[in-house]
């Protein structure tokens, strides 16, 4: 194929490597304009975007926000509490009313895996996954992989592995894939009750213990550990989590120097990354939050195109 | 009279027929905006807008913001449980500051009825009703009778019935003085305690049961059934109601097949209507919230007019 | 100096009255701005703005974003509830995200007396103090003085009384400097627990009887009870702090009759400001709050203006 023809951008399961190469190299093209004076061009001018957050998210909701006002969209924001949703309505009934409304996009954070699917089949709008459950949060996964790019030139045959809770975890499904397709090598660490070895099945290598997982990475890609809500089922402690599989000073002896350390944010210091790794030298984790937008753009820009066809 | 000379729309009831009809003629040319490729006039640009919303809403909230965007204003959202409101400030000081700050228009629902009449009496700004007690929702109705009209292409001489809790209802009362004056003929029907017989002092025709309700109508408009502040006082149970006074396939067979099914959402699928009919040929329903934006432009625009004359 | 160099506006304490007089002479070609047909000029164009509200507050906060708005700025507005704040991370860990998004300002209440100065340190984005604690709320003071040179002419020389709880006051605290720094005579009166006379060490005159502190006035302001937050221990009872200190009638005869009567808002009408004063024609509370915008579009102007240096 020689362009995008897709409306939404669900998963990215779906997508082939030349769709994911067409978005990092757009992607490339639109970090340029938020480096400007002037960081807004119009290629969204007049067109409406919803961000529907049934669960709350305030890190990706703004960088989705930042991207849409850099492309002169007009943008609603709703969330969850004061929705519609809440007065019985169904989300298929709330998306009718936004398309009946002639939005363009809506950007939909939801728990239940297959809404995004669902809605996209039925409405006319661009639908793009801001997370849905343990599912996929594609756009994670694509400024995960641009970062990577970015810094070693190339995705092919990268050593890149991924740790932490891998089972609940739609960060890791997207990067899982997007990696797999281009041509990584990707590791899956963390404890067996996170890491189930099941997931060697889908061509990953799974890893019980933190020297084996890190010693030929290229990458290693930390997954929040979930404070609030306590895994508690999952393993004994924080405390025994953070020295057992949390990077720190002496985790990192395993890693290459060269080694680049992400993570999606928001960090729990001391927990799974100390804060000397953090803010240290192979750190790319405000690089990756940066290219949040340039990703976000180029995926709005993408199917926008599409849509006008 | 040949123009539009008000700073403030707050009942339908106030309007002449000639207002009415300048209203749906502008919102006519408005609907055109949002069907092009770059949805977007600048008529209200560098004007601000604040949306004053002391009674939560998504649906209105959000089809106001999307004309007031298309427009080009400039837009704050203030909701009740984040107001000064809460800090024991009175509705006059809010309302005061807000036109301290040099605002074009405050675009209000609240629980109180003369609310919007108290400050439209004291401010400059334009005060637009967005629904207030059980009083008036005067832009609801002007969507559906612009939605009526577009469709049989006259309101004059349509019969019009409107079924569900008339007692409790804004968008009711709103409609039947929209059509009244327009020179519909109006019915209003549902269970007798929620439709009192002393509706037909006002030119309206009351009915307390379906068959007769429907039996002419051209249009049939009906109410949500309040799920969450439940009317127990005022039928046995909503099953009852479903089944006695819900459109659904069995009692369809009294409208005739020409005509309109409305409703102003979001829908009880399956208690005020069926889901065969809700998405069936009949249905304008998602019409409705298409219009409800260009009938919004069309508000805000005559309204900036008159304001900077 | 001549001219404005710095990044960040945290305190009045922190200016000389150059930079003062800057803002003001600032404020005073944006107010005609607000006075126009189309409220808006290009010079934020492009540039993106956090409004970060760790602590609520409707009508700072909205004052900033029409400032902004009129400025042509993009505006991302973050509320503590929503924040990634309360998933645990560090206010510098949000910080640098917020940043490393290539946002321009931050705009912050918080009620951590430091924290702005903390990441003003440590961020490139301008910093804005939107209120900290019971330290400076500066553009509040900007506003309070700008009013003032306004309707008199001058700072230098005039008697100034600052009236209520002066112990937890960001306004005092932020006006005593700024009208200091300025020359003026400043007073602050109140019950002596809230008004202890450790005050005088910082050049002010204290004052715990209202007539005294009326009597030269040439500008009363008043700074709000806060009901909610219960003084309890601090005076015997609402009742008892109108009658001693509150702004009425009666009391109004120790001040001049040319003096002005201010109050940042919201008024407690009652308390400490009968309806009668807040709405007679010595009252320029009103004024404020037009005059708000014109100096914050002013603290950004000049701000972005060193920033692009």
């Amino acid at each position: 194929m020689t362009g995008w023809n897709r409306k939404d951008l669900i998963a990215i399961y779906d997508l082939d490597p030349e769709e994911i190469n067409l978005i990092l190299d757009t992607a490339e093209e639109f970090k340029k304009v938020s480096g400007r004076r002037i960081k807004k061009v119009p290629a969204l001018r007049g067109k409406t975007v919803v961000n529907l957050f049934v669960e709350p998210s305030t890190r990706t909701r703004t960088s989705f926000e930042l991207a849409e006002q850099r492309l002169s969209a007009d943008i609603i924001n709703i969330a969850a509490a004061s929705s519609s949703l809440t007065k019985g309505e169904t989300l298929l009934d709330t998306a009718r009313n936004i398309e009946a409304m002639q939005v363009d996009f809506i950007v939909m954070r939801h728990s239940a895996v297959g809404a995004h699917y669902f809605l996209a089949d039925r409405i006319r709008c661009g639908v793009i996954n801001a997370g849905d459950g343990a599912h996929e949060h594609p756009t994670q996964a694509l400024l995960d992989i641009f970062t990577i790019r970015e810094k070693k030139g190339r995705i092919k045959g990268l050593n890149v592995t991924i740790l932490g809770d891998i089972l609940h975890s739609r960060v890791a499904r997207s990067n899982i894939w997007g990696l797999l397709k281009l041509g990584a090598n990707v590791t899956v660490a963390g404890p067996s009750t996170l890491v189930p070895h099941e997931f060697d099945s889908i061509g990953v290598r799974v890893c019980d213990n933190l020297p084996d997982a890190l010693e030929d990475a290229d990458v290693v890609n930390l997954l929040r550990i979930q404070h609030e809500r306590q895994r508690a089922a999952f393993f004994p402690s924080i405390g025994e989590y953070a020295s057992v599989f949390g990077l720190n000073p002496k985790t990192m002896r395993h890693l290459k120097p060269g080694a680049l350390v992400m993570h999606p944010g928001p960090i729990n210091r001391g927990v799974e990354l100390d804060s000397k790794i953090a803010d240290g030298p192979q750190s790319v984790i405000l690089e990756q939050v940066t290219n949040g937008i340039a990703v976000r753009m180029a995926v709005l820009y993408l199917i926008s195109n599409a849509l006008s066809r």
